[in-house]
């Protein structure tokens, strides 16, 4: 990678250096929200930049409360605003070095939901993740369903309920029946879960009946983000089947505020699982297509520092997000700018590496221990779940900052 | 009910009486698409109305493409203009009589899909559909899971896909895996279905972790329509488990244009089956709750006219609306106006009211013959399935008009 030096103080180890440049959408105080690109600890208002006559995109396409007309403009639109940025912060004689105000200290802003999201589809792509469930829940001899191999299953999930890293959660109520019960009863949740995952933002729409090739799905991703799938084991056991996951998942899921573009991960680029058998030719796919992007997944308690729990990664997944979206409309289903699709929990081989407390405590067979000592096998009224994720690669780092949310007692 | 005489020329019979007025987005020529009221043969212009002065909801929540904000207004606002257009239609000394202008002939409009659907959820609430899939996927013993009489069960829908009446349907291609085979083939589906359904669309938004009770489920109802769910049954088979039904869905659903607000279908309002064993409170709801809405579905080859192959009835439906809409935000999961909920395929007791060709036919292997003497299991190219339905009592009538779709061969 060619070097880069900006003149904006960029902590060491910062996820928002120099190479990532970032979009999301921020407000300071009781402004409206607006585009910004995350630099080190700051946001650089792009609508300002704008203004100055410093970029293509006139100012009206930042001054929104989403990404998403920003984004429909195109890649070869919206990746030159991030390199025009990309330029502006590293030359000497930069004309942003005479325009402070355009900057924002990223602890003064509120983040909000980077796009309006249209559809939310919630994919399965961890071999790992659905051997350990089909295990748990169905038959460990054969732990994965017969269409797994062949098929990158997904299910349609609630759009509405997506929120921004930082929203807290109400434990959600629901219908609850175990094997031992006679009948359902309506408690609060007492499995409650994270889910462990990555998710992509669609930045280009299709017509219905029109089919996106597995060549061409990299020109449909604007870019990626951490994804929690929250999720009550509990309600999602007893409704399941045979329609799939519903109110178990639609209470709440949240995703970081900075959407990564694809082009800042491509030096991350690696080859995905050796996928046995051969898939049909629809998803078929040659090179590198999975990215090497180090996750971790942080639990506190209302009176502990965080533990973390799991550290796994992204190239993990067995079915990369070119299948997944060629596979998505296939049937012609057609995707609109700022929907998103997320992996489903990334496991990886061995325990440590486990994106579900389903998983870490086996079920719930399983307890492990937090820094202040209490034990845990779901998740407790306060605690906090953090995801992180980083790519790393010859001294450059882009990552996603974090994606976090904390649990209140149900309503 | 009160008998009200208008001044327009409505056909008898007409589904757009003067009782009913339903809200429709529609469009003249290259004219932009604004809100009308069907009134037998004609539309309304709410804009133009509003010009006049007439109403009190100013013309530019009319001069929109879909009725979302004008829905958003409330149902307080939305009622008035609903009874405010009657009054005008009905009073002798109208002021619209002058102002022929405000009245567009349908067959000279083009209808558009009346809401932006946010999300769309479909339910599975016909316990004779549940229970005749059951019995042909599953165990014909125990047809209905264990779940199914203690939960409306539904899942999430692709939004995107909604299409309106009228629309053009390619015939999806998809992974199919027939017992037969060895390994999953990529082909057009040979067993495409439609589905007798109606949906509701939602008239008010709740914040994330609030609660609607079934006594203010109505509240949040603006009107309904009819809905096909067009469904790949051989896709549909080989994908749906663990996670529900996903491509076998998404390419396409066809709503009608027209909403018919709540309000019109009061007088329509009967008791629904009764409910054993007794549901969770949450779920318990007294007096009537279903609707006496009669439909059919026509089916016609390219050759031939429409058969009628079904008649079914909307009151059927074990769980009705009120408790679909509780459980759907017992979980604290937000809704949106435009949001749409679909009630699955409403099926009645015998054979001549089955909702959907996989119980017309029986899996495939019934076959059953058109009005030219072709025979069919499933929908072949070219073929047009149409649903109709309406109420009528006394004397009056309020209905839905009807969805209507071609399938085209697949692309």
């Amino acid at each position: 990678m060619a070097k880069l030096n900006t003149w904006v103080s960029v902590p060491n180890n910062s996820d928002f250096s120099i190479y990532n440049l970032p979009f999301g959408i921020f407000s300071l105080n009781s402004d409206e929200p607006r585009a910004g690109i995350a630099i080190g600890e700051q946001i650089i208002d792009l609508a300002a930049v704008s203004e100055l006559g410093l970029l293509d995109v006139e100012a009206t396409f930042f001054r929104q409360k989403t990404l998403n007309e920003f984004i429909a403009l195109g890649k070869k639109t919206t990746n030159k605003v991030r390199l025009d940025i990309q330029k502006l912060l590293v030359i000497e004689n930069s004309p942003l070095k005479n325009h402070p105000e355009v900057f924002v200290l990223q602890k003064d802003a509120t983040m909000h939901l980077p796009v309006q999201v249209g559809d939310y589809t919630d994919f399965y792509s961890s071999i790992e993740h659905a051997t350990n469930v089909g295990k748990m829940f169905r038959d460990p001899e054969n732990a994965l369903l017969p269409n797994w191999r062949h098929i990158p299953v997904g299910y349609h999930g609630r759009a509405s309920s997506i929120v921004v890293s930082g929203t807290d959660i109400h434990r959600p109520m629901g219908q609850v029946k175990t094997n031992e019960m006679e009948a359902p009863v309506f408690q609060a949740s007492n499995r409650l879960d994270f889910e462990l995952e990555m998710g992509f933002v669609v930045g280009k729409s299709t017509q219905l009946g029109e089919r996106i090739s597995v060549e061409n799905a990299a020109e449909h991703i604007f870019g990626l983000v951490l994804f929690n799938d929250w999720s009550a084991r509990d309600i999602q056991k007893w409704e399941y089947v045979p329609l799939g996951p519903f109110l178990g998942k639609s209470f709440a899921s949240s995703m970081s505020p900075w959407i990564v573009t694809l082009e800042a991960l491509e030096p991350f680029k690696v080859e995905g699982p050796e996928q046995e058998p051969t898939v049909l030719s629809y998803l078929e796919v040659e090179g590198e297509h999975n990215y090497d992007i180090q996750l971790e997944v942080g639990m506190a308690s209302q009176a502990s520092e965080e533990t973390i729990i799991s550290r796994s990664n992204f190239k993990y997944m067995y079915w990369n997000m070119m299948q997944q979206l060629a596979h998505h409309t296939v049937n012609g289903c057609n995707v609109n700018v700022g929907d998103v699709m997320a992996s489903g929990t990334i496991s990886g081989k061995d325990e440590s590496s486990y994106g579900s407390l389903l998983e870490i405590s086996w079920g719930g067979k399983k307890p492990f221990e937090l820094k202040d000592g209490s034990m845990r096998t779901f998740i407790e009224d306060n605690d906090t779940i953090t995801l992180k994720g980083f790519a790393e690669k010859e001294g450059v780092r882009v990552g996603f900052g974090e994606v976090t949310g904390t649990i209140l007692p149900s309503k």
